[in-house]
């Protein structure tokens, strides 16, 4: 990273929650930071200190925020953008080089750097077992940026060719029914013995971990803080854990 | 995790390589280890104290360190497996549940648990800007565990649905020819236009990050340290970052 006098903007990944599943990495960027812009309940998790301005944003505002940071960067700021899990998994990674895109040409010479962090689909992958042990597939079952059709294309292409997949963002109460159509497609591509893992709230107190069949699957197991992850037909339980094989026929 | 006095398994993920992306709760088993087991490329990264035991092994003997680890866990030893990136994801923890289920039936007791890591296409991706920020794909391009035939089909159906791509094992002097195939498929189902990054040994002193296009790859840019990202059609470069938008059409 630069010396203090010049700005720069770092979007880090805070993982599923739990502090422990923080990398020194981001700790070391937030230590350094003057500003801190995201979503209000990752902004949360930062502890406040001098020196430090801590600024909470709505959701679907990713691309004013993303625009925010950049601007501050530019006169000299040290920001962090926060997301949940690993910014370059459905969060803020690409939104900022979206803005980054359509911003004034300077700030392309700004010093950005993405620092990795623990996903969701792989804190609760670890919980569960292994159930991404062999190919798999991770999906935003959000239509909010891309037509439904095109997600019932990709389910079916993954579950036709064998992946296991990841859901993020699989239920919503402004689309109560596309989940219920997601399961039904899923039962036909993969076949119903198939198993499926919720994962709720992985590594934070609320953690719960419920795996069924999808035959015995129900769209109400899955809201917006669920990861689900369904597996391949070779997926299966050894005493209380779920794992993929690494191999396949 | 238990009381000293009782054995345990963690399957831990050591992240990429640099030391300051490995989690604060992987460090924290470590510490209260007696036994650590792991291909020795990974065993070498831990550093030696009293009371721990390194126990190195060789490349492809996965179920037998697994079931070491077990074995050791049952007379009381605190066993840490560890794999580089994350352990769900083409790593150590899949053969240990393979090891579980071969094992006595004892061994189903033990406590056992996973520990997420920084896996190498997420590393990469952070270094590359924001490939992975749409719906993607994982796949292991060894077939030392599955027919060729079936990677080709993962390809065809990953490519064909819009779906980014990350590669994990793309290249072994075993099987020089079938990368070259795989890159022919790509062009075949994304579009020769489409951009794909090379990115080998991430957050090592080694690292080399290359972007071309899927008509300017060729088969020697990738090696068994490389970790390769394919876009989708609408992948871009901005400045020197290459990032997937979050919508698609």
């Amino acid at each position: 990273m630069n010396a203090p006098t010049q700005g720069w903007v770092v979007i880090a990944g805070l993982g599923p929650g739990d502090e422990a599943l923080i990398t020194s990495q981001v700790r070391d960027a937030l230590a350094q930071a003057t500003d801190v812009v995201g979503y209000i309940p990752y902004v949360r998790r930062i502890a406040p200190r001098d020196g430090l301005t801590l600024h909470e944003s709505d959701n679907r505002v990713e691309l004013d925020r993303a625009a925010h940071a950049l601007d501050m960067a530019a006169q000299g700021r040290r920001v962090v953008v926060v997301s949940s899990g690993d910014p370059g998994v459905f969060a803020m990674a690409s939104a900022l080089f979206e803005a980054l895109e359509a911003g004034p040409e300077a700030w392309r010479e700004l010093d950005i750097q993405v620092l990795p962090g623990i996903t969701a689909m792989l804190a609760a992958a670890a919980r569960i077992g292994a159930p991404l042990g062999h190919d798999f597939c991770a999906i935003n079952l959000s239509d909010n940026l891309k037509p439904w059709a095109l997600i019932e294309t990709r389910l079916r292409a993954a579950g036709g060719a064998g992946f296991a997949m990841a859901f993020y963002n699989p239920r919503s109460k402004s689309r109560p029914h596309q989940f219920a159509r997601a399961l039904e497609i899923l039962r036909e591509e993969c076949g119903g013995d198939t198993l499926i893992s919720f994962a709720r709230a992985v590594s934070t107190e609320e953690e719960r971990i419920v795996t069924v069949t999808l035959d015995e699957a129900t769209p109400d197991m899955a809201d917006m803080r669920t990861v689900v992850i369904v597996g391949n037909r070779d997926t299966r339980r050894v005493g209380r854990f779920v794992y993929t094989p690494r191999s396949a026929e």
